[in-house]
């Protein structure tokens, strides 16, 4: 039987999941897949770490060298986050041959051809399912479900904490602030949660999957960001009386005017496929010009889910055969890529106006003159505001420089103030 | 550049499909998987096909060894359907060490073993994602996704033609004949609809679905199979009042009781992901061990999502260097499975009753007697059925024999009649 021995750098949630599952389902394994996975060292400072998962203490190494340069492993495990000293140990890993599997959406979005180059040039696996949408297999689906496919567009809930919150938002009508705490108090949302709400992490996932998806480098720092923190409870509950749902979206899409990647609240109809995608769960929509639209749908976070990621690559690299590097092109070689930042999109607004006469053709005329025209709309008058009332209102898809103009001139009038502008994904 | 030469058996819908991916898209596939994909052969007796496609004559072969001998060819598609001739061409070519990918559920359904056993022996590749659910990438996700799992349950819309017809049914109000006449219309039925209204079609793909995902042989044979012909538009009306909607369902679950598997139109409820799977769009919902709940979403059939999951195959055996041949158990040294046909399930059922006092009394003693639950209940009287009212009715989660059993005694009562039963999955 073919015998693969792994180290895992660093035993936090996803290398603790990783180890438990290796050691509890060897055996399941050995029967399956005909593989022989032994975990041969591990990497971690925390002996409590170590000791909670009984780690016999000839298995711990005491630095990166002795973890990577083991004869007996085969596989490096990275599960440390971030990108110091994930990169360096990885690089190590890389370098001695080894074959890596990480679940660090950060190190890959940002570090990815430094490391393609060192795992093609010591002819090495670098494979990384884990570090977007946990257990889910988007990944394989790209590279090796799809990959008969030109993909035209990649849509996705890709961040747990966020979709929890603004779940919390739409079943109970809780304000930002509320669904916070409670994503915090069941562990959902860190103490900073900063990278989750502002979406850097979904950014981190966007720039990978759609990297794969367009055969083209898409920098996360190309990516247009912006977070749920300033999402009201109105907001949802307007949206939600129109029939749709607010999640934050990240969507990569290839037009004739370039690649065009963004994170965003985006509000979705109800009947469409990711508007049920409560709660922590991930899900991520393709589409492809064989396959039509493709969706993967399922737990983006969380131990054992995201260690299901880690141990299906290591399970993937020993029984594939022959490693494959992307390719992408990069540096000196790489194509000139176009990215576009004049996006089309429908837009929800929320204005305030004076309750008189003749205010809504006002408005419309606004509208009208910068080519925005209103598909929906409700009007109600406003009990605690005398004299005012609330327009809600959700554009046809339109260019976002129009809205912005629009809005503008709205705010400037007297007729509106513009409370709220937030995209539709139709 | 790695040079692959096709073959392709078949050119109807599938194979068609294939020859034009191949030929429209070959530049794409060269840039994006540094690979020549080439058709060098076709069998296919109809010139009108071959005319249509624009085949050159130097490339239709005369009979299948001059197909599957031609020295150029490395992977032959089966797209023909059935098992004869496909049987015979298949192990043709896998004898002759050419790897082989099929579209064809019928056959690797009813011929696994022997199939692979050929492929095994020869050192030849055996692909089959496109005889499972069109372009989705069920398969792969099931030996390269989240192999790393113990799946302990796979439920699926896995037929087009049925989640057509009952989607219909369920917006229009539809009787079951009409959605079939519509459904015929659209070319989703065939003139012939048994094969998917009686359940065949999702039988076959759900043994091979739940033989890979439970490492164990699911043979069709073993499947309990029940269609949708005798679905009401009452039913689905009813049901849908209780918050329920009706699908063919196609379930595998791995019990302490051994594997069940069967083919039924089923309940379930509005905000399971299942129940927005609408038309012919097709899902497969997977539970596993480590990643929880799972589920793929996408066009189950069609000539070119089934055409990309071929050719995904195709690439697929053409970069993923060795080829793999299954755990299973076959013959002599089968571990024994058992397999179990007692069903646990919560069921719908609809009642004439006589609308007379104590009767609700009656009923759910009856029930009661037989360990039957009920869960939700809806009462009407019946304007043109006077003295009469209907019941209708969900259980909680009981043995189908006890179902059946408190469904005969009440059948034989003069309380009421038992006009529909249904089952409902939780």
């Amino acid at each position: 039987m073919k015998k693969i021995g792994v180290a895992i750098l660093g035993l936090g949630v996803v290398g603790g999941g990783t180890y438990k599952l290796l050691t509890e389902k060897a055996d399941f394994y050995r029967k399956t897949q005909g593989l022989d996975l032994v975990v041969e060292s591990v990497l971690e400072s925390d002996p409590q770490r170590t000791a909670a998962l009984g780690i016999p203490s000839d298995k711990i190494a005491c630095n990166i060298a002795e973890a990577v340069l083991n004869p007996d492993v085969n596989v490096v495990v990275e599960c440390i986050g971030g990108t110091d000293p994930a990169k360096e140990y990885v690089l190590a890993a890389l370098h001695a041959g080894k074959t890596v599997v990480t679940s660090n959406k950060e190190l890959i979005a940002k570090e990815f051809f430094a490391l393609e180059h060192a795992a093609k040039s010591h002819n090495a696996g670098l494979y990384f399912e884990a570090s977007c949408v946990g257990g889910v297999p988007v990944i394989r689906a790209l590279t090796d479900g799809v990959q008969s496919n030109t993909i035209t567009s990649v849509k996705g809930i890709i961040n747990g904490t966020t979709n929890y919150i603004l779940t919390k938002m739409t079943e109970t009508g809780a304000t930002y602030e509320e669904a916070l705490e409670d994503a915090r108090k069941l562990g959902i949302a860190e103490a900073d949660p900063t990278a989750d709400v502002e979406g850097y992490d979904a950014a981190y996932k966007l720039s990978i999957l759609s990297s794969l998806a367009f055969h083209a480098k898409v920098p996360y720092t190309k990516i247009f960001r912006e977070g749920i923190t300033g999402i009201s409870a109105e907001d949802i509950a307007d949206g939600n009386a129109l029939g749709y749902r607010l999640k934050l979206l990240a969507i990569a899409k290839r037009t004739d005017a370039g690649i065009e990647a963004r994170v965003h609240p985006a509000f979705v109809r109800k009947d469409h496929p990711l508007a049920s995608v409560e709660g922590s769960y991930n899900a991520v929509f393709l589409t492809g010009d064989c396959v039509g639209d493709l969706m993967l749908y399922g737990r983006g976070a969380g131990e054992l889910p995201t260690a299901s990621a880690v141990v299906s690559d290591i399970i993937f690299a020993a029984t594939r055969g022959e490693h494959r590097y992307s390719h992408l092109k990069s540096g000196a070689h790489a194509e000139k890529e176009s990215f576009s930042d004049d996006f089309e999109s429908a837009f929800y607004l929320r204005l305030t106006v004076n309750d008189e006469p003749g205010v809504l053709a006002k408005i419309s005329s606004v509208l009208g003159k910068y080519g925005v025209s209103v598909e929906e709309l409700i009007q109600r008058a406003e009990r605690d505001r005398p004299g005012k009332a609330t327009l809600v209102l959700i554009t046809h898809k339109t260019h976002e420089l129009s809205v912005k103009k629009a809005v503008k001139k709205l705010s400037d009038s007297d007729h509106a103030s513009v409370d709220s502008v937030l995209r539709v994904e139709l």
